[in-house]
């Protein structure tokens, strides 16, 4: 028999995904990540809060498992077999810590995108759960993926350029130059709403990215910040842009600017530290 | 019972793999590029002629079935009740033929790595497979898959530069600069030898690229050519490096320079098409 | 007879140039520049304080007349039948108030680098000396005369982009990095003396531009500014990098960034205007 | 007396400029090019046929004499105490050869545009005056000032890239992507006519410019030529487009492309050298 049995392989992890559903946008930017090298499959989901739309999702995804809300994909699969190894929360931000809690207090790992929670002491009750639970629960800042990111933060880390001294880092894109959340925008109207984004509006949703590289290529923490928020779109509640004053550990200095209504901009993320020595010879 | 029975969903295309095991260069994208939608998932593979690379790497790749040889993965999956719907095709230019001809002689689709064959008969014979079993054969160039080609074609092929009359396409790179074929790199060795690769060099590697581009982008058959072809490198018997004056179907001129010791050049693939008219206002 | 007598031509004008003797920065590329039309020539200098310098300068640029000190120019100039028309100075900033002083009073038109002076009292006596002579007095703000400045001028203040929300603009350079002025480096010494430079270091060198291309370009006032002056260099006694916030007349918002450490920048000038609509179809 | 009188000083150099009249193209390049320095100035000229045209333009630029006729410049200048040292000639291709000639046998220098004239006996004889009158000539290839060429060359003849293997010059342009001749455009008018530009269009204009680059660059003579030239436009009588594949001396290979209708290039000229070896570290 030329044909060999794999017996016992070093088996692939399955993964459960909560939002992601037809219309939305980071979830399936998650699957894709997450099988990209053969060692995970998503197999299961609560896709959304429509019941006919994730049911359609999942089918159009070949998933094994849908189901029509978080809390009982949560339940269901702790007792399946083959339950999912984990599962990733790709919701509107409110709901971020819901379904956190849930899937810790079933055992289950969870990879969650950037924010935690809304709040401090909901993140501080997550936090208690992992060490109770002794599961892992990891926070997704997709950009520190990229290899010219992990290059510049060797370069940095690795004394390249010397001391650091300044450093620019910017975030900014026009997708809300006009007033979408107003019109029914899906993407717009979540992020321009208080009760589902939290307080941050531009800072929050991209802002933070910014703030994550800067200190993820440096090492570097931000120890003081003169931030100037506006939103500029008339009826908008949330920040729509920031210019900020940056202070870091150390005594570097640097600007962290972020906009939603930067014309011309469609995601223009970039980073600039000056150190005391050229890097490159 | 809220968790819903995914009845009779559309099925997932079960593909398999011939090449692409340990070392190798392009298989590992096939499978990606393959997988990237959830449609299809490869599941056997003949991933090298070293048996033990072979299942070493599928089951790093978790493959239900790996074989030693491609003419017993053909016989097998023709057997297999869930076997393959279709074959990718990974290896050194003088296998696609072979492969090709077992799989699609075994009622099996087959997707092919360019080039076709290494002779102008054996394509013909592939062709009369193809038409014989009813099965679909598919040359993968697979520049043409970009966002930003598609959109240059039908800019052009709508009109919207006119007349085209010149044309300047080039892929340039630098692998090749030293011998590496004389020191027993992989993937160098096969391109360099002219029993394994075929009769072209650079030309046969990364300017049918190029010339695929330009026909891609265009729709112009290119009908003339005037070419330079030069081995640059000592003790190489194909072409390193070429430069080309082409005239194409309509009037339209142009060049094609390709070359694999184009010192500083990593992947250098480009093309520009002048018309009778700017294409944007 | 066939050579014509070119009678009564409107005529050149007569240029004077304090300031720009050898190892001087910004004196040549004054004279280069008023020549460039053909419409004026330096004809007279009082190119360095050491006259050895001055005379040796003023020979290898073929003047007329090469004078000691200003003072002896202004009173000398304004005597000769076919004195200067106009002054260039070219001096470090502690100069700029006395020599436009000298030669304002003496009657003769000025064109002064920036600063106008290097206080308020200072610069209002300049402008009463102005409207008593009836002469023109011009500071220049060399960037103001390239072509895409004038030509984003013309964009904005023409209402291309609808109303200006953000501006982004930057003046960096890292040629101070070191400290030059404690090596005896000419230009560095200057600037890094209060006394000489005035209050501002990178701010008042270079910062200044950035301010005048943004309120150039956008014809909007910086109302209020929030800024971080820090002096990076050890020893140093001026600044060397700033960041700002700023708030334009309107409700716009933007940063300023200036620095002279920023390691790898060598004259980075630019400026960002983002409005409420895309400026280019 | 303070004020120094500058005695004998080396004089600035007298310049005379044939061509160069309201509505040409590159007499005025070459004013502010020879003035740029401050050692030569122009003084004297016949900048049009058309006499008034020539007075006019020669009272705007302020010049000494002005001439009808190249003829009597010449005959003029040569009996002129203060006499131009030299001449720069600036007119269509087909007046090189006789101005120069006028100028060198009244004993003047001569620096006249590309091409030296319009046949190889006219340009032999040049030479001949050249070496009775001993004269210089010189011929311009603008492009051999910029620094970055400088510098170019500097590292390829300075063995900083190795052994040169390919080389692929380009020089595009669109402005005569219209048949702009037949509409009386100056410019392209004598450009389009044989017996005013000689045997070449783009070839000539253009094409020279990227020969002469490439071999001031690289200091190698080109060998052969396998040149595809096309008239593109309807009516045109010289090609407005040419590529070339080229040998040169050392056994280098490349391209040469050069067209007047390659769509949305304004003045694109462009070398890349190849070589053995890396030129920067």
């Amino acid at each position: 028999m030329n044909k060999e049995t794999l017996t016992e392989p070093p088996r692939r992890l399955r993964a459960g995904l909560v939002g992601g559903g037809r219309g939305a946008f980071i979830g399936l930017v998650h699957r894709i990540a997450v099988e990209l090298d053969g060692e995970a499959r998503v197999v299961a989901g609560a896709l959304s809060a429509n019941a006919e739309v994730a049911h359609e999702s999942a089918r159009a995804w070949f998933l094994d498992r849908s189901y029509r809300s978080y809390e009982e994909m949560a339940k269901a699969e702790k007792r399946e077999e083959l339950g999912i190894d984990f599962v990733i929360i790709a919701t509107p931000n409110d709901l971020h810590y819901p379904v956190a809690k849930a899937f810790l207090s079933a055992g289950i790992h969870v990879v969650c995108d950037k924010p935690l929670a809304l709040t401090v002491s909901e993140g501080e009750e997550l936090g208690r759960l992992v060490e109770a639970g002794k599961t892992l629960l990891a926070l997704t800042h997709n950009y520190t993926g990229y290899p010219a990111v992990r290059e510049a933060r060797a370069l940095v880390r690795g004394g390249r350029i010397g001391e650091i001294r300044k450093v620019l880092v910017e975030y900014t894109q026009d997708w809300l130059m006009e007033p979408l959340e107003q019109a029914g925008h899906k993407q717009a109207s979540w992020r321009a709403d208080p009760a589902r984004a939290g307080l941050g509006g531009s800072v929050g949703d991209i802002g933070s990215h910014a703030a994550n590289l800067l200190e993820f290529v440096t090492g570097r923490r931000i120890e003081a910040v003169c931030a100037d928020l506006t939103a500029f779109v008339p009826g908008r509640r949330l920040d729509d842009d920031a210019n900020m004053l940056l202070r870091l550990e150390g005594g570097a200095k640097g600007t962290l600017v972020c906009s939603q209504i930067a014309c011309g901009e469609e995601n223009r993320l970039s980073i600039r530290v000056y150190g005391t020595r050229a890097g490159l010879e």
